[in-house]
């Protein structure tokens, strides 16, 4: 039998012993199971951000992973938790937004509340779900206990207002939608909606303006610009990027996530 | 077979090998063994601490499961490397106080020390013990070797000095213990024990004294506060917590492990 | 059959899905795969150290593990993707220095490209090759496909320059090659090299100018010197290195990677 694969993804950071916890609740649940951690740094309280990692990870798992994904400030409130499937992968999560990205880009999905005490640990605290509720929850549908039987259907989960790319009189403007260790700054413009806009245009001609720097023309790799220069690139999850060669654009241009970024065609 | 599972709880960190290596031990010995990290994050030599931790992680692991514990300033010096058996679950640890949680909370256990050169490494370094020592130990006994095959029994092993809360004049003093990633205050007061000294009386009429500040009464959730203030509440240790919905008690109150609350029941 | 270990060390960081991500292909592709993480916490494009932890982690592994070390400030340029295979190992990253140390110690070895489209992710972004092309070819790997099949021998990778200790008419020249999480400054001196330089000589008497500071001889623990007191001793690495007894030498002599420690012995 195929080894049951459970993600986890979380802003319980790894100082405690909460993430550890939560992979003990699992094994007693599901010893086969193959825990991996996709990331628990998440900044405390961050649901959009988790929600973009996670549609960036998921779709590279195993068919019939359950990615358990606990950013959670409603944690003990009147928040309901959920699992869902969607795109041939499992979830279980807070219904806060946090599949908000999952959701949009599967297109379709099904989800149920987690409501059967038998799925939940006997005793559930009012402070960490992520022990008592998530990580029972999915050991239970990894070892093979239908979606459906973990309660009723949802058909309202709360969804995020993801920013897309708006077309102005001045150009296209675009959004930061996540930072990464190194500094990259990912857009909203995913290379598709590029292509369209550019309209048989070469991507050589755009003008970038982010912050008080414009950049020209996309790069086809880093080192395609001298060491310390900032570029434009289509970075790894097919959006557009702002990186320097071996520096940290978010440093040196001072944005972060929320922020707009403004391309013209050079007519 | 049930696959082994062995825990690790350290203050090695992320940034080097050290962790890795103690895996990659692990695997010559028990190729089989399922490796989860509590957490490696925990300051240099905190072994209170890390004692905490330990007590909060083990018991939700499935039984028979090796926790190996390091956090030892005293390495290749003259405290011994034990291994115990307590509440179902196995210990390897430096014998320098981090099991006095597990012990105490367990009541009984048994100790032994690692003295049995074909339990270690061939050769032992004196810097990594975690490596040389209580890696291959944690392995030989996830593969079945017995406790006391690993040498001679010890009963007398280091404990620390546990805070309590104490009835005073004033209130009841209680302790923080540890403050997590969130910046929540554990203290050392259960709920068994509150519930006890409230005898018979709400909840909602205790006042806490934090550094310059009162709380008052016991919340359910962090949101049944409005965000940014203060509460308390019985975290998931089943212990009082100082908490702030959607932000860092810690921070805010500038309190940390080792300082005092006091209770006051409002009569 | 036995396991295939996989281990991954990077500079990829924890905050970012991407540690997660190479995870998930790894597991696509070799569901029993066990996958360790060494670091991800290298300093960003810190090739030399990726070099030196790799080397102090990958003998404590099982024969046949598959190592991953991705460092690789020119990922989607003009520098190779290799795997190769020493002292019963297998290694798969970037060309650009990152296996020097396992080839210097290991003495023999062996590398191909990793140029067959088949071994590689459908669609290769121009800068995720961790997630595209070397999590895919250790996955393959680690299935059994032999080093030969992924492309042609590679007999030119290229090597960095090692530091080693310099003889000089003051004393013995040695180098910081890392700072560890304990802020232990680990040299390039060998054990063995410091006893032929020794020439019979006692440890003892050695005198070592570290920063405006000078450490006499070398202890046989931490402990073996008084609390906060600097030391030197053979680390766990087989090297000299410089420490305080439960401080941080690091940040007290201001010394890092590339400084250098003279030895004198006291005549």
């Amino acid at each position: 039998m195929k080894r049951p694969v459970i993600t986890l993804l979380t802003d319980f950071g790894l100082r405690d012993h909460f993430v550890g916890v939560m992979k003990g609740v699992i094994l007693r649940i599901c010893p086969d199971a193959m825990v991996v951690d996709i990331t628990h740094d998440l900044p405390p309280h961050a649901v959009g951000e988790a929600a973009f990692l996670l549609a960036c990870a998921y779709p590279y798992f195993p068919a019939g992973t359950v990615h358990v994904a606990v950013v959670d400030p409603g944690v003990g409130g009147a928040r309901r938790p959920i699992a869902a499937r969607c795109d041939e992968q499992l979830f279980v999560a807070p219904d806060n937004g946090i599949l908000t990205y999952a959701f949009a880009e599967a297109g379709r999905w099904q989800a149920v509340e987690i409501a059967k005490p038998q799925y939940r640990l006997s005793s559930v605290s009012a402070t960490f779900h992520g022990r008592d509720v998530f990580a029972p929850a999915s050991a239970h549908l990894a070892s093979g206990v239908p979606l459906e039987a973990l309660g009723s259907c949802v058909t309202d989960p709360i969804m995020l207002y993801l920013p897309t790319p708006a077309e102005t009189s001045q150009g296209l403007e675009v959004h930061i939608i996540h930072v990464d260790r190194f500094g990259n700054l990912i857009t909203d413009l995913r290379e598709e909606r590029l292509t369209e806009w550019l309209s048989g245009q070469s991507a050589e001609s755009i003008v970038m303006e982010a912050g008080e720097t414009r950049i020209r023309g996309v790069s086809r790799s880093y080192d395609a610009a001298p060491e310390g220069r900032l570029l434009a690139i289509i970075g790894s999850s097919g959006r557009l990027e702002i990186a320097i060669n071996r520096g940290h654009a978010g440093n040196l241009l001072r944005l972060r996530s929320g922020d707009t970024i403004l391309l013209r065609r050079n007519e």
